[in-house]
């Protein structure tokens, strides 16, 4: 007997005319059967053919930590052929094959070589209902997170001080989202002064200074494996650098255009247009470089992606960030970021401390 | 002019008859021009041709972290059909193409679909030589790795004593890797009892309790991004479980044995040999279920592997890992893991804490 999951992504294979599915390490495998597996040179793949029984591949030094995956295992000892293994338990070892967006190639590439009259179709866009809709579980494991991620940022005031480095508040950071509940940080974004331009900076040696506007945006993963990802601009002391408090106040508006555009059908890039028109409309539309926003669960990101161009409609129970920004290279920038959940009647604030800018 | 790791991955690259090489996200591409990126969505990689001048395609918002990289920038905003960029950056675009063990198959797929008349190829084996043989600088850094992890088997007693749980352990191990010098912990297996007879156990909810035999395997990454792995067996109280410490004399010795054995010229299988064959010649060949050690670098696991099959002879200034282990299901496992250099004289150990068993 199937579980759920499995039996819906062997449907959603099916649908896809494959013959069958290849799921390697990653969230994908986790969402699946539960198991986790790091991405090693040694290949990890659950098979799920369209017709026959799935099976994982594993190494066998890994086979105890997978007796609960409600599959069939096979294992093999260092130094086996498993793209050959794998090619055997394929039961139809033709048509087309679809495989997850991480499969390495180290993997990939030896398994086409093995199997050349099977066509190759990356799965990610076809199994996106797998895990973009999310489960009442799902939302209440990242409302945890968000929860959690929003304790760091109340207590900015604790680490984020003129005189001390990026790096140095960095390192804090990462200490205190375990502290707040998460099982690991995955990242710590501290942009001070003219790095805040930069949105994915990384956190440095400079020395955080009185009038500076600060870009914090931090994330973990949650002991159920959900992740957070929460952005605040701060700036340090009473004031702030000349003209930062109008363009914030023109991205806070967009950042609540946004998340009030949220709405089963509507769709994803219609909530980046709402961000972007309101930026635009008051003269910052080139310095909003990026797209609105991503779906996060299982991984940070993932889908839905919130951009242009993805005319997919929201559906209800999908989580995804709101994160605009506005970068103006060489003096500042600023991003607000919240994950919302899409439900019928719009979306929720998974994050919930104040935009408005907090001086510290 | 081309920086010197790039001259040389074009070279290795020509030798093989490829017309190019694409690096995406990991440890090659931070090795070849020090950008580091994390493996998103988005696509980053680096585009090497054998004639022409390399690239990187990256997103603008990722622009401002690899202005230092010696390549040409092509950055590009949310949107846009990236892979249609990487086409356009190949000055041949047909032949052979080789791509990073890394590069996944969201990205790769597509661009075969693009490039029909490319063959692709997995670089792995052929870049080998470029990140497996390390210089002086290289090695001072895995061996400032060794000695960080070291101080965290130096004093297990700290936080490995009977009545805690794998899980409580590993959490104050996971903190004191990163106090002893890491900038992350990369991995923590605490596995105690019959637990410790699953090489990869993941640290879980049983209790340590006086007799345990208890295998602490740990690693992380510095800040300079080389990495350390350790592996030390306890015994919980004065009693080992009966017959566990013949067991751990037989492995000590096979783990010396084939320590002696690393020298240039060496076939990496020799290795695996002897200490497979000390363990087989006294009855627990069946009970040692992996290969012998992986090298050890930029990533945790790379080349070179000490295992059967692989006839390369042993190079000067590669780096492994030489961790035989014993495993008795359902009753007790023991492992010893030590990363050494290839010395012109032989292996010089860079984990240099004494592999007696130690009774807490």
């Amino acid at each position: 007997m199937l579980d759920s999951r499995l039996h819906r992504a062997r449907q959603l294979t099916a649908e896809q005319g494959w013959t069958a599915l290849l799921v390697t390490p990653g969230a994908d495998l986790f969402h699946l059967i539960g198991h986790v597996a790091a991405p090693l040179e040694r290949l990890t793949c659950l098979v799920l053919p369209v017709e026959g029984e799935p099976a994982l591949i594993l190494p066998r030094l890994e086979r105890p930590k997978a007796e609960q995956a409600p599959v069939r295992l096979i294992d093999y000892p260092d130094g086996t052929d498993f793209i050959a293994l794998l090619a055997d338990a394929l039961p139809v070892p033709t048509g087309v094959i679809g495989v997850v967006d991480a499969m390495p190639a180290a993997h990939l590439v030896p398994a086409q070589r093995l199997l050349p009259g099977v066509r190759w179709e990356v799965a990610g866009r076809a199994l996106a209902p797998l895990r973009a809709v999310k489960s009442a579980d799902e939302i209440a494991e990242l409302t945890s997170a968000g929860t959690a991620v929003d304790r760091v940022h109340q207590q900015m005031h604790r680490w984020l001080r003129p005189g001390r480095t990026e790096a140095e508040v960095a390192a804090d950071l990462a200490g205190a989202i375990r502290d707040a509940g998460h099982a690991r940080t995955d990242f710590v974004i501290v942009a001070s002064g003219p790095n805040a331009a930069s949105p994915h900076h990384s956190s440095g040696a400079r020395v955080i200074e009185p009038g500076d506007a600060v870009v914090v945006d931090i994330g973990g993963t949650m002991p159920s494996g959900y992740c957070s990802d929460c952005t605040r601009t701060y700036v340090i002391g009473p004031k702030a650098p000349p003209g930062f408090a109008e363009m914030y106040a023109v991205l806070q508006e967009a950042q609540r255009a946004a998340v009030a555009a949220v709405r089963p059908g509507v769709p994803a890039e219609a909530v980046d247009a709402a961000a972007r028109d309101h930026i635009t409309a008051h003269g910052y539309g080139d310095l909003f470089v990026h797209r609105t926003g991503h779906g996060i669960g299982l991984d940070t990101h993932e889908e839905p992606y919130i951009v242009a161009g993805n005319a997919e409609p929201l559906v209800a129970g999908t989580t995804f960030s709101i994160e605009p920004g506005i970068y103006r290279p060489g003096a500042y920038g600023a991003r607000i970021e919240d994950i919302v959940v899409c439900t019928p009647t719009g979306a929720r604030r998974l994050n919930t401390t104040p935009t408005d800018l907090v001086h510290l």
